[in-house]
């Protein structure tokens, strides 16, 4: 499902940076795959548990997996999300000096990645440099935003298109959002520390 | 728990019709304390299950719990989006023929009252209903955006005032999509049965 959920991201890019209508599509035919697989790894889930009565380690295996699959799931959608913006700015003229979403991209997709491989090889170091990279993304989305706002102003005809933007900036950061999600699951899941809302704790 | 969350996204909806500070001040002092709910919840969940290791009907009722927990979260930050937004309204000058949030809001808290009622009362008819209700957000949110989107057309130094309320409309969008979630939750924990997707199981 992980790397399922990876490709689809990675598809949603590359569909938006060569205009590729056929990843776009690949992606929404696979959300109902991904779909299936939540249904299955929850029902997996419960059933473990009902049989096995996992404690401790393994019950915080099986209570991770649970909360990462909703994570997982999301991803998806967002990245649908994405390939629907993808597709409408594919059919109108290209904005001026257009936006460049390589860098928060392959930024976003490298958390995605690395956020599976720390709950794979249970790595609460890998997991926790997940977490430094969050602040860098909103940054990146909020310049987005800004070009973007500037380029309404100076001209009407671009406000459809650059909303188009906005909106795939906005859910290439939710990505890495549910990306720092499951890093904090994988280092509550290995070391048993809660590192969610730090403000709440102080 | 979902008291806090209820008020907060009441708050927020209060503090973008009456242009009230006190009420955004109030979500933003709240949003930590429904961080350490949501902690404090996950632990207790944690420890239940470690210690008494249900089973079935009661095993069900954790996980829907440890579920539900992370939805609620979400809308309290979503409330906080709100109120960010509407803070950053009340310092702009009106949008002419101003944007009407009454009704989607007042959908959106019913929904968020009845899935949290549906959950304490186990009561997965209550649960069905709210999932009737997403589509008529969705379609409420839609107007809002177009509405919006004319605006900009019409006159760029409403450019960010109107992108402000799509966000706003976007954002009860989401609360709306967890409060579905937590239904979905629910009628599982109710009745075994899982009715997400519905067509990943076509």
């Amino acid at each position: 499902m992980g790397s399922l959920v990876a490709q689809s991201i990675h598809r949603s890019v590359r569909s938006l940076a060569e205009k590729n209508e056929d990843f776009a599509h690949q992606v929404l035919r696979d959300e109902s795959l991904i779909d299936q697989m939540e249904i299955r790894i929850d029902d997996l889930a419960s059933s473990l548990i009902a049989r096995e009565s996992p404690v401790a380690r393994d019950m915080r295996f099986v209570v991770t997996a649970i909360k990462i699959n909703t994570d997982l799931e999301r991803m998806g959608d967002l990245a649908v999300n994405i390939v629907e913006r993808s597709l409408s700015l594919m059919h109108q003229p290209e904005v001026a000096g257009t936006v460049d979403f390589t860098e928060i991209a392959s930024l976003v997709e490298s958390m995605v990645l690395g956020c599976l491989e720390a709950f794979v090889q249970r790595d609460a170091a890998k997991a926790r440099k997940i977490l430094e990279t969050d602040d860098e993304v909103d940054k990146m989305r909020n310049a987005i935003s800004q070009q973007m706002i500037a380029l309404m102003h100076s001209d009407a005809s671009y406000i459809r298109r650059a909303l188009d933007n906005i909106f795939i900036a906005r859910s290439l950061e939710r990505i890495a959002d549910h990306a720092t999600n499951v890093a904090e699951d994988v280092i509550f899941m290995v070391q048993g520390i809660d590192v969610r809302h730090p403000a709440a704790r102080a």
